[in-house]
């Protein structure tokens, strides 16, 4: 084989390797989607693992299932996706979902560079009665998100994941689980798509 | 003068101070309005006293003014209207007010008896900028109000007082602490007509 | 008898007539509750029929029952109570239900004097799915009842009566009828309350 | 030169053009927003233009700027994003609006196929007073979006650009026009990575 057929193998081998590289770079590094929730029943997290394995469900995705407490910098701002999961108390999200938001300003200094800004959002929330704050815990969860400049998607119902757990409905049922994982693989492929996106 | 007539007169007297005190029973005890708040920079503090002012305003009415983590049982419950106040913390009320309505049932044990139903409710907030949370918070708060079967009203404002603290408008001016007492007033004339009603 | 006699007397019994009336004032007229509606289905309908029903329960009121379109500005301005219900309509009321509440201003002219002032509100809302839009239906119709400067409540639910028309649930049951009664009474009554405090 | 080094190249060029369609698409077509708006005074439509503006900033951007009542199933279906403006009518969108939202099912019939399914979506609101409705507007505009799987992003604001038009702050100002230009950019640059993650 003469030499410049070689060279032009090796230069085409090149040219093929780095467009390859540019065109299916999730290859480089997985999805992290952080799932960060609060429970006391163990309803709430009921749903959060199983929005954890809707995410895993997604090509190349990690998970990270945290309490909102144990939240750190690292894994805040590590994260391509973030799913908040609350109980519902009088009508929106516990106190304790709330700290943990205003604390992305008060420990982790979010602003004023919006450090946030492009991860994925969502948002599930469980509630005793239907009707009766689960739409509004996950509406002010998202709208904390937009504030944040995130990008933010909805899954496994309108607003994000339910559940209804009190009445004719006590705890967490399969379809209510189904759900939760609906929205997790739904937000693992959209912050797949993000991240494709950025690296193109 | 004949004494039947004097027996008359003395009857007709005693009706009318029957019928006026039937008439007028907020002389049996004033009204009392709990305004509950939460500040750092001392923004939402300025509305609490304007709202509290407003209040004052309303005849017969006494105000206990707050910091949310300072209420007691004894004032939540003795009160014929709470109005809350909140500065805006990503789109939302702060988790330290959040914290507080949870404690309505963890600390005072509100419901299964709904112990604060009939007791009117009122919010106002305070944020950075215009549209960036203040209805939202307001909204919360109210929806909170409403879960716990109170009478809710705004007042200064479509969903209650505002006052926007940054940007062309920084802290709080003379429209916004007129809004906090338009909102106080309204606050204490409605609890004024839900109190006599019950009497009557 | 002295002449001075007859006057006082006659002068006695005019403060009695009067204060009579000002103690007992609801025998003179009924509490006017309108409920107002959209309905395709005929769900909506149902729960209409359910709100009237339990707010004829309430001592003393009268109820008129109509289609969001064939309100007149005399029912409206008449009412005391005025409970407004829709289907979700992607997330939020439908859009007949919108206009029409656009209408107080556009043809009914409720604004600047407020003219819905201090009447009643509340809201009921069927959706097929739980937590796909009864709450922001719900807090958007009592969020243009506080902007009307209407005093507004709940009943039967946190935000109002609610339910839910299709999946596990379809149509409307006989828990979701109970709702709607609750908030109708609940409505007659807090209307009862704010007409006699009115009179006293 | 001999012909399997030929054939080498030509299988080489092949790979290359392949890989770089793959990697730089934009190419191919450009980013379509869809600008609907309402608007009778000319607020929320200079709102609109400066949204419009906005997007046209991106790069390969094509903006269809309509009023609700024109936008049809081809201009819905073909657009990229989606970005709704409204004036506040009683605390929320306009009727004329939220019919238009309702015609995406009653006239266009995205459901039960969820055909505006990964479009980006966002919204933007003008109102007579702060804090009186522009919120709620552009939340309920982004909640619709949410329950037809749309990704959704705020820009110029928390929820999105709004401007006050009455009191202190008359009409449409710069400050107000730059955040529209803003809300504008945001959306089609969002639109533009999820195209290009869309075909990579």
């Amino acid at each position: 084989m003469p030499k410049y057929v070689i060279v032009l193998i090796i230069g085409c081998l090149c040219l093929f390797g780095d467009l390859s590289r540019a065109a299916e770079p999730e290859a480089v590094r997985p999805i992290r989607v952080l799932v960060a929730y609060h429970s006391l029943s163990g309803n709430t997290e009921k749903m959060a693992h199983a929005v954890a394995e809707g995410a895993k469900g997604a090509p190349e995705t990690q998970v990270m299932l945290r309490r909102v407490g144990q939240v750190t910098a690292d894994e805040l701002f590590s994260a391509d996706a973030i799913v908040i999961g609350s109980p519902v108390y009088w009508s929106n999200m516990a106190g304790e979902v709330k700290t943990f938001i205003d604390n992305w300003q008060f420990k982790f200094g979010v602003f004023p560079e919006f450090k946030l800004r492009n991860k994925v959002g969502a948002a599930f929330a469980t509630g005793g009665q239907i009707s009766s704050g689960k739409e509004l815990t996950m509406l002010s969860i998202l709208a904390a998100m937009l504030g944040n400049q995130m990008i933010v998607v909805s899954g496994g119902g309108a607003f994000g994941a339910s559940a209804t757990t009190e009445g004719h409905s006590p705890g967490i049922d399969d379809q209510e689980l189904a759900s939760a994982r609906d929205l997790g693989r739904r937000v693992a492929e959209v912050a797949g798509m993000v991240a494709r996106a950025g690296r193109s």
